[in-house]
């Protein structure tokens, strides 16, 4: 297939789309950026690269960085992550705290918030005061750019006005389920969340899940089989909040989306895609990347189902 | 793939779990079975056929209904029946009042009982007084048998101890979401429920959803592949209650299970399965049956992720 | 005290709250009132009698028969309808489905629907078919008053669009806490709703209540001391639904409001109250009636606290 | 009356439930008392003192500080404040995070553990830095006694276990209705939790509530009728958790209780009350104390309705 057509009609087709949505403005860095912006990474398990629009633009990844933390815990652990943190849906509208409650601190699953909370405290719980810095290592070799950092002033930023997830965690301690200070914990999961990259990077990070948990350029083992397809599994009956139904019933691909405006989904056997627009649906999601997968499953008839 | 021999080998596998579980029990019609029963039926897209077990025992196919009146609702209304029941996991463990009442009487999706209450109160703004016969007759149609009928006692049973059906059905009416006389509704929605087949039927009823929305022995459209995909999506983020993310973690197919015992199965452009035996776990679903797809999973490497 | 001249205050000075609120519009009946009726009567335990307004009006009176169900209830049980209906408030906005479905069928008080049906469905099983008959010849007789009864036109009017009421008994009857016919239940239920008095049979109603249990015209001991003040208290803390709070933080009495417009309250041994209006506030309360009873209690500084 | 011989009455009855029941054990420093320990004191409008038991055994106020910060807002807050907290009942089981979520951030009521931060929170805006000690002083005021102190050990205890009450005023914070530091506001809270009286110094500090805000020693008015009128309101609907209602039915007496194991309760225009047990029922009150004063309600016909 001509994927490179398919992208340049893709931008076209979204034009339209640009100007609808809302930046995030829960913090004032991330109202930082061109509102307009468009770009869209393929990288096939071959190595085949397509790229549209502005592919080298970096952005925080925000929530795609769950998938990460949470395939580097599965690393490490299997059954007992599994009782600290579910692979529900959390059909919860309202996001989380109550379900917490409810559901005794044990979160629905490991990519809304608590649940990625919860992950990243297992990882302190291996790697102490050199967590974050094993994170964003794993993150490097899995995209092949040692250039990867965090962005200070997101960091800070997410930080002063993080009071939910403040809210999330004690919460959580409360009912026994975090076992690390509490401000080490949340310091190192706005920190992975300040992380910055581009689409192709994210593209790249993202291509052992397409390939049973092997990355393509290297052939090192990510993850084992099994557990990659669960954590794909994951990303498309959890992968973006109470609109993952949504995503599924459109798009068809497993995924996972970022407050910063960034998706990325992949495709079993054949690729890795990420996609970025700032302004977002009423769902959180980026508006214009949602249209973009959905026209992509249209166009190309690759969908899991 | 030898699927005969591995029909074997999940038979011999399940034997220590036959035990395990417990039977429906909410009405005395669905006790009346062999609690050990089990059946296994494949069908290919090329009409091969792989049989293990009691696969002619015919059991009452519940919940699996919610999968063929959809799709023949699906048939006639799009938006308009989008706007009545979404296609959201419900993640909530109560199964479904208190979120229907926070949620203004609109179903979460088409595979928990309120929204299956809609799509047949939907058929029956269509078919009028005719609607439970065209149900049965495109499932006789679909599954190329025009002798399956549904059973008088499971059907009376079932509304005589209804009662949480009811209060569904009238909160929905309360607000505006069903269109139709509520007792007619309720017994087109029981009888659909007490529909009797057998693995073989069911598995070759589903084929067409495994071929994008045509029937392979007959080359009919059911369905379009659009709307064919999207039954496949809710079928792998609903399809199991709020055990629909442990399904779609462990089995990684799209499928849909019913609480007299069966559950339903495609691999997109393969097959069709349908297990039974009827003792549930804990979330209602069979749990040989779920056990048989994880191993069919597992064997086979077949998965959609 | 000289209560006539401060009924007559309050007549004044609630003129231009007349025109606010709006009337129950769930039932077509309901609309045929006169939405600027107001008025109040006052009876003390020595006999004297105080009214203003169109203090002959009869209107519906609604959920102040729960009142008198649950005192004629409380004659014959105590721990067994314990049991089966709570004593605390019921906090929850949304009315009260979502509730009793977490809780298991058990309403939080006798003062909200489910709870005044499981009442109603108490007296059903002593009264048999004889039940709404025993249910207003007590009302009769504690208002000294023959010639009360219901009205046929609303009693079908609720009937015919009590759909949430049908969800609510029909939750209940699906955790065992409805022992008898849901349709007789629901409709006894609704024809003590639709019984029509003025402010001063209710007043007069209501007098047992102000003097421990017996009913002072007649000296009968209609409850027991110590259930009549478990009456009051059960009025003060949860008879106005969600707004019981500020209705005890302005008015200071325990009382109880029907969607029809009325309004009773009891002054311990001093004297019982009614008042009507039929524009509602935004929790279904009368608007001018709640506001009425807040002056009185400013004006003569009466209050329980 | 005579209220000595009633106490010792009392004294007597209660002697078989001191068994039962379980310390608070939340913090270890609750642990550390008598937990047999029984003490109950009465002081009338006219200055008569009765006493039983331990009456000069301190114990930490806890959630009867709720009481004295709320009037000491009151003083300077109307209108204001009830936007912040408002005066409902919360009859959710699940001890409010949930609640507060689906209310944005707004508690139902002054004296569950959200609305009393958010009265704290009011108070730091006043007194700043000198909040605490402006608290304190208060307290000791109305009790007549300035040896009135919190327990450091108490205190530090409580803030290195209270996650819950961190995540509650983190997610009020999330919704802006806490104004300053978090830090601030949670330390001045659980210093004036861990303020120690006996239940002389309490009996004596509540009897402005029993006197229409008029401290009978001194004829200092502490509050204004109406808005003493309308604590004792929130004190008989808001004043047990979700253990209110059964208080005011059992009791019917306007009360607050504290984990540490005292009550406090008013008899409008004759005598305050304070009782202490330290072992607690299901829902947080003091066992024996809640059987005290309902024994004490029966044997003296005393009760506000």
């Amino acid at each position: 297939m001509d994927y490179q057509n398919i992208l340049e009609e893709i931008q076209n087709e979204i034009q339209g789309s640009l100007k609808k949505g809302k930046l995030a403005n829960y913090i004032p860095a991330l109202e930082k950026v061109n509102a307009d912006d468009f770009a869209m990474s393929l990288v096939t398990l071959d190595n085949k690269h397509y790229n549209i629009g502005c592919t080298e633009q970096k952005f925080s990844i925000q929530s795609i960085s769950k998938v990460f933390t949470f395939t580097l815990a599965l690393k490490r652990y299997s059954k007992e992550l599994y009782k600290r943190v579910g692979h529900e849906p959390s059909g919860d509208p309202f996001n989380s705290l109550a379900q917490l409650e409810y559901e005794n601190g044990i979160p629905r699953n490991p990519f809304i918030n608590a649940g990625a909370i919860v992950t990243t405290d297992s990882l302190l719980s291996i790697y102490k005061n050199n967590t974050f810095e094993q994170i964003l290592k794993f993150i490097q070799k899995i995209s092949n750019n040692n250039s990867i950092e965090y962005n200070e002033e997101i960091f800070k930023s997410e930080l002063n006005h993080g009071f939910r997830n403040i809210a999330l965690i004690n919460l959580m301690k409360s009912f026994k389920n975090i076992n690390n200070n509490t401000d080490k914990v949340i310091e190192t999961y706005f920190k992975q969340c300040s992380i910055m990259m581009n689409t192709k990077e994210l593209a790249q990070a993202m291509l052992f899940l397409a390939n049973h948990g092997i990355n393509p350029p290297t052939n090192e083992v990510i993850i084992n089989e099994l557990k990659a397809k669960r954590i794909n599994s994951l990303m498309l009956t959890c992968g973006h909040y109470d609109a993952s139904g949504d995503f599924a019933y459109r798009v068809g691909l497993p995924g996972k989306s970022g407050v910063g405006g960034g998706i990325v989904a992949i495709i079993p056997k054949k690729m890795a895609i990420c996609v970025y627009s700032p302004k977002l649906n009423a769902y959180g999601n980026s508006l214009v990347g949602t249209r973009a997968l959905e026209l992509f499953s249209t166009k190309t008839g690759l969908s899991i189902f």
